[in-house]
């Protein structure tokens, strides 16, 4: 039996920037819609261009290879052709493959927000489809409000849907703007739609999450015959949030009620990068993951000690609904490190280091990993850290130089034009082979950098090795409250041979959290160059 | 027409102790059952006494006064009369005014968890169900697993449900233990139920959240004819959690949906408190509660684009489901880079700020702030920086003090005793009314803690007044990569009236971020002081 497809349509880019406290820059957003593209969305809706800086100069150019790249933007206004709307113009200018334009579908709103007539309303709906169409790029509609609409005026919600179709929309997708519909309203008024003429094919679904439903929205209507999903990666969006499309993926592909009927983009082994994919876009906002969230939470195959935790581990179906490998998930059973164990030599073996099971070190690295990991650490994304923590434990890492200490000072002052002015100062002593070297650094960009330059500046013999020394990332997180907290420092770094690693650094003090990532990241740094001569690192 | 009753049955007690990371006290369990009987949900399971000393002592009283209390355990097991169990004796002796007994509805289970026939489960149902009743107690069975039990087998899945009831059991709960049943599924087998001869009105649904669906499928459950649904405050919970009762409760009294045919024991009074009481709950776990949970977070009525700002300030129905006030939170439009002249004007409005949307400041304060913004500000989440900053442009903020110059150093050495330390000092030159003030602090909790100390150490007149300013909560955000990139510092601040407020410092200099987010606390609080002194407070 063949298997519809359902197309799968990411605006994390677009209507994920409406959520409180994110905003991306031109950077951020290809960073996201590479990730987007190389997991295999179908869709990737990057922005409004002309409506912000930001979002114009991201559509200078195409930037996804196989997913198709949508701009968004709003129908023609009112009273003018589409040749002489300009907002249109950008959209048909911009390097899209498709453009979707919002449409307002309930009447009050085309009444007090467009100010227009009801006809006219659809007229620009015909209007605009058809001039994206002419352009060679994929035209799509957003119905606003569309359930809202549809409960108020159920012929005129119609009609516009009807309209966009008639008119050569590739897909017309019912947006629950304000998330306030239920699953059974969502089947009913799909079901209603489709009998009106625009065939399930040509249907979409964009929902937000504002009765904790958007998930159970979107496969409703899947289940009553839209063939397009709208979400954004882990369900950020604006108040409640968007649908996720990280819970819906999963489920479309893993549950029979779903995979026996439909399929998607994204197959067996793509999924397995779920949870990682989840991961790197949290690790992007900066954020801790939600411990919770269906398939890819650290808690999500988690259990507890006691009765379920001994049947899971006779029959891991006895309480799991999925394996957790399917989603590159990990089971966790609190009672008993038994899949701890094996999770860490399938990590040292991953970095060329061989550890037998009944090795008295490796229990001795899991219990300070796990003090650490308790302290404040986060192995998971420090993998150079943890690589070296490791070797020292398990075998040797060289010394190659002893930092005696460091000072790191701020000042702000006015000087002597009466501005206020901030300077920053750092001094570090290192002993190389028993000699002591010390280095002074001045930096406008605050101590850290200070102490940057100042360790970096003279390492002895070594400095010729750590030239092509750079740092790509530096993220900070407080770990609790108050300026007391312990804060976590993650540095990532690369070099010219294009490694790249993360280490990690702890310390209720800043500036020592920071000082121990770089510190970490040179001697990796100096350890990577010496396996690399002796052909020892594995891969 | 009379409406139909749904009850309410909370497990934070019992299934929410099994979440990650929360164990609770008797204490803290004697709040949480004071909390939700306040609220006025129908039962409140309590625990397992019995299993642990914690359940066992919290069991040795009543501890509700309206709710129905609920002991949690085993049906008896196979091949001991009722009266020789120990386990069911414990649960029968309780201080409970009902027992939920937790039993195998899946063959499967019975034959490897509890190695029993299927006759001897279904003997221990009927038995144990009969002796709790006999008690006086009310008695209720969970059916574990029974929706996978259903499907595996059908008959043996009914069998259970219906002995239970033909026991007496006042309630019969479908349990989706792994979570991963979809909602069609969870129509389909209740109608099966009931259909199987146990009425709606003796049938509950346990959902659990592992496709993001566990609100839907209580919904759905409802909808199918259930009349008793189970979940947990704020959906905490096993794995990815149970339902959210949170989310349920305003669905089933706000959504005509469910408000036509449902009632339950929350009014629409009561319901204003359910914002309050999921926060107070979050604090309670010491932890910060979820902006984008439906209804309650701080985001759910939270607008930030400029065409939804302006639409929502003519008529909140255009974009908000339901109006925020309903369950006691509020609406929140949020100034930020996307936000247009009618944002501003509201929030600065929610201040007491009036002003003209003509004024040429209100387009200087709009200019300064896009500025800012764009340098890595972000007012929207620091309403206090953003109040000052206004007050400074449209009006005047008096000048306290000024602050002459600061100088942080932070050293790492090794100590007499050969141990690495490091320690950080602060000084800082305030001048007030031409008098300078010189502080000097130190701390082991880094450069900004001692910052912290010294600047409020002594601010000389205005010392007395900021004696109750604490800070809660401290952020740090770097905003591009390399430790040269720029930091945003988010401080949260507190006082004795319980007043809460957000300040934001941005610099490439973390030291020097947090000292201006430190600093805008001060002034806020100093500004608040004299507004509540002079009534100049807007509401």
């Amino acid at each position: 039996m063949t298997r519809e497809r359902i197309y799968l349509f990411d605006t994390t880019l677009r209507d994920g920037q409406q959520t409180p406290g994110i905003d991306f820059s031109v950077e951020d957003k290809i960073a996201i819609a590479n990730m987007l593209d190389a997991f295999g969305i179908d869709y990737v809706e990057g922005g409004y261009p002309g409506a912000n800086p930001t979002d114009t100069a991201f559509f200078e150019k195409k930037r996804t290879t196989r997913s198709h790249f949508v701009a968004f933007g709003m129908t023609k206004r009112a009273g003018v052709s589409t040749s002489n709307d300009p907002g249109l113009a950008i959209l048909l200018q911009s390097k899209s493959d498709a453009v979707c334009l919002v449409a307002k579908s309930w009447d009050y709103h085309v009444k007090v927000a467009l100010g227009c007539t009801n006809e006219e309303n659809l007229e620009s709906i015909d209007q605009s489809v058809k001039a994206v169409s002419a352009t060679g790029k994929e035209a799509m509609i957003d119905c606003e409000h569309f359930f809202d609409g549809f409960k108020n005026n159920r012929g005129y919600a119609l009609a516009c849907a009807r309209t966009a179709y008639e008119a050569g929309a590739r897909w017309i997708v019912l947006c629950d703007t304000n998330g306030g519909t239920q699953p059974s309203e969502v089947r009913e008024i799909v079901a209603a739609v489709i009998a009106s003429g625009v065939p399930g094919s040509h249907l979409g679904i964009h929902a937000h999450n504002d009765t904790g439903q958007a998930v159970a929205n979107s496969l409703a209507a899947v289940e009553a015959g839209v063939r397009q999903v709208q979400g954004t990666l882990n369900g950020i969006g604006e108040r409640c949030g968007n649908a996720n499309l990280v819970t819906i993926i999963p489920t479309l592909v893993l549950k029979p009620a779903f995979n026996e009927r439909f399929e998607t983009s994204i197959d067996a082994e793509k999924l397995q990068e779920l949870t990682s994919l989840s991961h790197a876009f949290d690790e992007m906002l900066n954020r801790s993951p939600d411990h919770q969230m269906p398939y890819v939470g650290a808690s999500a195959f988690a259990t507890k000690a006691g009765i379920h935790a001994s049947a899971l581990l006779k029959d891991p179906r006895t309480y799991e609904h999925v394996p957790p490998e399917t989603v590159g998930n990990l089971r966790k059973v609190m009672v008993s490190d038994q899949g701890g164990k094996s999770n860490f030599i399938n990590a040292l073996k991953r970095r060329g280091i061989v550890v037998s099971k009944d090795d008295p070190k490796l229990d001795q690295l899991i219990g300070v990993v796990k003090d650490r990991e308790a302290s404040g650490y986060a192995y998971e994304g420090a993998d150079a850290s943890f690589e070296m923590l490791a070797r020292r434990i398990l075998g040797s890492v060289p010394e190659f130089f002893l930092v005696e200490g460091y000072r790191a000072m701020v000042e702000r002052r006015f000087d002597a034009n009466g501005n206020l002015k901030t300077v920053s100062e750092a001094v570090v002593k290192v002993k190389i082979d028993g000699e002591q070297i010390m280095s002074v650094a001045e930096s406008v960009h605050g101590p850290v950098n200070a102490l940057d330059i100042a360790l970096r500046k003279d390492l002895g013999k070594y400095q010729a090795e750590i030239a092509d020394l750079e740092l790509a990332d530096f993220k900070v997180r407080i770990l609790n409250g108050s300026t007391a907290a312990v804060t976590r420092v993650l540095i990532e770094s690369t070099d010219a041979t294009g490694a790249r690693w993360w280490t990690v650094g702890v310390s209720d003090n800043v500036i020592d959290a920071s000082f121990q990532a770089l510190m970490d990241s040179i001697i990796y740094k100096l350890m990577k160059n010496r396996d690399q001569a002796g052909q020892i690192a594995a891969e």
